[in-house]
């Protein structure tokens, strides 16, 4: 695995999965792997989860870690081309990729959407210009258009709470909220769940459909209660409008998931990616309720993290036994 | 031991002294207790030698250590319960501290007192909410009313330049500061020296009296050079009001230590938790004289830091043992 | 080596320019060398390459590395000394460099100059008050007059792209700017070449005249075209006026570098300390060109660092031999 950047980067999906699961039982299986290995996690947002979870499965794997938050302790990227730099930007993302490039093995990089203009955020434009002068394997810690660290983590949830001997109704719902959110966690669960073995369902008010590249497979209605009938999974999740880019079209009470509504659910478990708004996204009822996984969810981030670098790991280490074969 | 946040948490001060003061000697003695652990160092205000010296001591304990600016790099937290968020806080202090209790295996925690509401800071609320829903080991960077690891730091600098043969008289003075700042520092040494095997006196103007659970069997006066009579060592403090809550009654420069009051002292040595604002707290020719002891007390900060790391690790292996012969 | 100041703290500028390149084949050959040894890397200012590069080569020698932004993670640090402490300032540089004193092992400082008071600057007061209160081996991560490890990474390119059988043609030329940028490379590129074996010229408008005691020997010309002529090695790099301290006398285009500039060359390559402006300080044409060197100059950051800090682990442990040998 060279990129991690979607589910696209993935061949096996329950492979990886399992192998994740596996890491939970053994987090120190393959401490040798990442010796004298650099990942470094630059940070053009603010993180919790993904820099705390990434940098534990680094260091579990041996690793060495250098984490940098590039907005508060370095200086502001340049990141369109054919500009003359007379304003605020510093550095060039072509320079700043490029000279990580020299320093890490392994590139962690997140960066949210501006949520102004439509096609620029889809273009993921920032991370595909960090794959590419970086030079280096890839690992999005959440870009423009998905979060994939936090979906991969999500199935591996799904997996180790679904019920035996069938498939999971899995249903993501959204939620209110006072701030316009990106959709890169919302697009990236739907693409996931298409592609897992899971029946899967998504609900939101008119106006908040996600873009159509993400949810080929997924029944959609604007009837929240339909949706919920028999769940195993609720995913909670606010987003803003993608086809009235980035605005909030209604803030609607009655979208937030109580525990009252897990009535008609099959025992649903309730999923969140964090942080989260208490009793404007989710009920607290259900947050401090055993109906909750969001704690041991955030808890696997580290397996996902760490299954996706082992593999980064694995093949670079396959490359540089080629070169050396092939004497290139 | 499981928790350390006040003096209360320890059951054989001298023992751990002596422990630490051997951890002085022998820095990397246990090099391999830590192997694999992870201690996360949370701070919810700005710190310097909490944050270098704490560490260094888990570095010296062979620990992985992950640092957390989160007021800066993550983002503010909600710690009251039952409100709806839909302001300025983004994640509620439950699911922070649950999700630090995945990731860690200690946890460090700093948070300072608003200084506006004594009954909220006093409920010590934010430390018991991260010990409860983190579940984890946990140590006081410094907290609402307290600063443990400081006040250990203390006892084991007395216990180095005590006098031989008899009790060393400790004087805790308050000192003038244009800022009002928290009592945790005053507040923990005192309750250190209370029960510490030292001749204990508090000095300070009239309305900085210091909540009396903290200074129980130590003499209190109004006098400051009545207090500096033949002492061993003066421990200088600014502190705001604990009754009138969090003002400033008095910036008096009188109350500044300089070098000719040390005349009636037993040749005191000055001490200081640092930072300190020269020639307005303390006099900077004590600080500048080999009276002064400030620098080699912060170099303490490792020892107080490692031995109490070392406890939480030992406690927490032995806890694994004894799960592992139950079966439970 | 106790000190990494400047140029003045080399004996053997080849020597140490091979030691570097030694490293960039065999990265982990010492990497016994700094167990349990720790740097603190201590930023007054922002830093994207210095920061990372230098935490790389510490870690490549098996050190334990830890960065402090003191400026944002701590507080802002009082330098002048006599000063009563009542304003802004909270903690004093004697007291800060003394504790750092006690925490690590060898220290690592940058303090960009106010470019305010030409004295002040110069006198590198700051960088000499931690130096003198930490006691410790000290690596400047870039002072008020000079960048050192930036220089020795200049070198080491210039090394290693140099023109078989005769000494190169270095330039360093001024460019353009919007901002006020200190003198610090430029001197210190100076000061360098003026003592490598190098045919070295220096450019800029009338005005941009350095501080002599940086360019004896250098030839200085305020034709860009007359300097260029047969150069191998084109330095391009911002200041602010010397003698009309900190100002910005002309931002005049015609300064910035471009490709139909190098035909009067020697094939030049082109370097940059990075960050660079695009189309403002350097063409795009070149810096996305082969003639570019910036990206490799950068990587070569790390192995100038790493063999100033294995010389200073050399230095320490000789000394401890030494202390234990006389019995001191």
């Amino acid at each position: 695995m060279k990129l991690f950047t979607s589910v696209n980067d993935v061949t096996d999906l329950s492979g990886l999965v399992k192998e994740a699961l596996h890491f939970k039982q053994n987090p120190f299986a393959h401490k040798e792997l990442g010796k004298n290995k650099t990942l470094g996690l630059i940070f053009l947002n603010p993180s919790l989860r993904t820099r705390l979870s990434t940098q534990k499965a680094a260091l579990n794997l041996g690793m060495e870690v250098i984490v940098m938050n590039i907005d508060k302790e370095g200086w502001a990227l340049e990141t369109r081309d054919g500009v003359i730099m007379n304003g605020t930007t510093v550095e060039h993302i072509r320079e700043a990729a490029g000279v990580m490039g020299e320093y890490f093995d392994i590139l962690g990089i997140r960066s949210f959407p501006g949520l102004q203009n439509r096609e620029e955020d889809y273009s993921e434009d920032i991370l595909n210009k960090f794959i590419k002068f970086s030079g280096l394997p890839l690992v999005s810690l959440e870009s423009g258009t998905r979060h994939p660290l936090q979906s991969l983590t999500d199935l591996i949830t799904i997996t180790e709470h679904a019920p035996q001997g069938r498939r999971p109704k899995v249903v993501l719902t959204w939620a209110p909220h006072v701030k316009a959110l990106p959709q890169a966690v919302p697009n990236s669960f739907a693409e996931w769940m298409c592609k897992a073995d899971v029946d899967f369902t998504i609900t939101h008010p008119a106006g908040y459909e996600l873009d159509t590249q993400f949810t080929q497979g997924a029944t959609i209605t604007y009837n929240q209660e339909e949706a919920l009938q028999d769940a195993d999974f609720i995913y909670v999740k606010n987003w803003s409008s993608y086809q009235d880019y980035g605005k909030v079209i209604t803030t609607d009470p009655n979208w937030m998931l109580t525990r009252d509504q897990l009535g008609v659910t099959n025992q649903a478990k309730v999923m969140h990616c964090l942080p989260v708004r208490r009793d404007l996204e989710l009920g607290a009822d259900i947050l401090d309720s055993t109906d909750s996984l969001v704690i041991k969810e955030a808890g696997n981030r580290v397996w996902a993290a760490q299954v996706v670098l082992k593999r980064m790991l694995e093949a670079n280490i396959k490359q540089a036994d080629e070169r050396r074969f092939t004497g290139s």
